[in-house]
């Protein structure tokens, strides 16, 4: 049996990224050798990551000012590089804090230099988007989230700036078009959208770096790994790999516009379902709601874990808020089908009926 | 056709992992789920790294001074992470300059505090392992490689020192039995003995921690990793998965008794046949050989690429020396049969019959 999985991250992949990934661990392109086997400086790794790496452009549309990178560390690695890389000592990033990951990040660049936070939502527990703030004219660059994947809430629109932007797009990164080219910096974990854990994308603009005097540890400067064509050291071969496949298969089905039509369907359909049934309420401003992460929780607190056990009953795995917060949370990512989406709100509905 | 793999690393893996691996992509346990999809968080992924670090434990025979983490990043993180977490401002570690990758560790411990570099094989292109040197007694740790994977050198002992030793042990981790209670840190990245690239083991003695001022990353801190047992951020779930199945490949084999057998069995017949032989000749001092990787070069120059394409042509993949060192090399880890080193020795011996 396959079960509906609204996983937070990682979560679903297509069932032909993973036909794919197998089949290649058995015997990578017909050479004889797994996937898992070949070193990362032959052409057959070579062909993978140069593909990748442009697939990444292509569907960005992004030109040569930017660089795509693939690297180890998740993008909790990337509190501390995007920092070590673009702070200096005693320069001011702007940063908002719109929920647990962007505030763990600025704990981090606090390590580097100074930092302004220019919009805080954390009155109301992350609950909202802050989208009305200044940010200072000698900010080094603005750092936001822009999806919140632990509080389910995402930006709609791409703040206006004059400074570097940077954004933390680990968990919606291609669910949508976007104006990828306003960005100066973005990172993400492969594991929601783009593939399975153990990589991570960076992609950046060029003539931001080398602009400040501290050292950087070779293995964290961004301008090593782009020198290296992103092989500066061994690579997560097959983490790449995956990214590729899944890459690919975003493509296939029609690439971001695609994308974007099924993200609004499941989105939809999830909480057009939500609003209408009275056992269930949001937890999050109706304007500022994730269209890949839906929290929620029970009207009545003692239903919850009620809710909770069915959801496993019925083989739906992931229906549960993050440990830090509590509630329940629907995760909607690129490969989920409608089809699980409408089992869950069946599910729903089915419970409203019986305990609202 | 199975090819002959002596590839550096990302290298050669059990038959019986790769099928594991294979199959746990399709579905994981009989959950419904692919390796690739299941949260982190969950027990099933649980049960993955608790059993790893108990098997690394358990084949280290190291106690519970000893802590095992799981890391993203590879070796070369480590060059930086080392120092990061051990070297305070003022102080001063001492390092092994033995080959390339101690080189390389030896300039990142310099932007963290001051470094001995109390022995060097530098003045003959790192072809011996400097064995008779002394160590400062302020030094913090003493930092070396023990097996140079360029440069086909190992150390055949543990550096006697009362200062606290630290490890890279890449490519050479589990080869043989080996006195790992020694040791206050080891670190080796995962693609050569242990499985896949894209995770990094590290094991520490906890007391050497949390004794430096400068303040530290929180991706960076082995303390917030070990608080976390070993999952402070998403890990490189499928890579953990791999090194677990190639972990009880090595038990179930006999452990780390039988690796040491058959790593002898396979350099004594490579090097054996080495020395027997005009056409060929070895690069590094018999004595300090390395058991995993053998260097060696044709006697005539001209015949380097001949043979090398000859290899090529029989199946045989990676006989070929790192770029930064040019000439030949054979990689023979735990996974490689021993028929594949009497198959390049048989090879061997028939170009030598026509060009010595």
């Amino acid at each position: 049996m396959k079960m509906h999985n609204f996983n937070s991250g990682p979560s679903i992949l297509p069932k032909e990224v993973l036909e794919q990934a197998a089949a290649a661990i058995f015997d990578f392109n017909n050479i004889g050798l797994s996937i898992l086997e070949i070193g990362h400086r032959t052409e057959w790794f070579g062909e993978v990551i140069t593909e990748a790496r442009a697939l990444i452009k292509e569907l960005m549309q992004v030109g040569d000012e930017h660089e795509v990178l693939f690297l180890h560390g998740g993008a909790s690695t990337q509190f501390m590089q995007v920092p070590m890389n673009l702070l200096d000592n005693n320069d001011t990033a702007a940063y908002c804090d719109n929920g647990i990951w962007g505030t763990k990040a600025i704990k981090e660049a606090k390590l580097f230099g100074n930092v302004y936070v220019v919009a805080s939502s954390k009155d109301r527990n992350h609950s909202y988007i802050v989208k009305d703030f200044s940010i200072p004219a000698d900010a080094t660059y603005l750092h936001y989230t822009t999806n919140n994947t632990v509080e389910g809430t995402q930006w709609h629109h791409i703040p206006e700036t004059d400074v570097p932007l940077v954004a933390d797009m680990s968990s919606d990164i291609f669910c949508r078009r976007f104006d990828y080219s306003k960005l100066a910096l973005i990172y993400a974990g492969a594991q929601k959208n783009m593939g399975a854990a153990g990589v991570n994308i960076v992609v950046v603009r060029k003539d931001i770096l080398g602009k400040i005097k501290r050292p950087i540890p070779a293995i964290m400067d961004y301008r090593n790994h782009i020198e290296a064509d992103s092989l500066l050291n061994t690579p997560p071969v097959f983490a790449v790999y995956v990214a590729l496949l899944t890459l690919r298969w975003i493509k296939k089905e029609g690439g971001l516009a695609v994308m974007e039509q099924r993200t609004h369907e499941r989105a939809n359909l999830f909480y057009h379902t939500l609003d209408s049934l009275a056992a269930f309420r949001p937890i999050v401003a109706t304007e500022d709601r994730s269209l890949m992460n839906a929290t929620f929780t029970t009207s009545k607190p003692e239903h919850e874990k009620l809710f909770a056990d069915l959801c496993k009953q019925n083989g739906m795995v992931g229906v549960k808020g993050h440990r830090s917060v509590g509630g329940l949370r629907v995760s909607m990512y690129n490969a989920l089908p409608l089809s699980s989406v409408q089992a869950i709100c069946d599910l729903m509905k089915s419970f409203n009926d019986q305990y609202a």
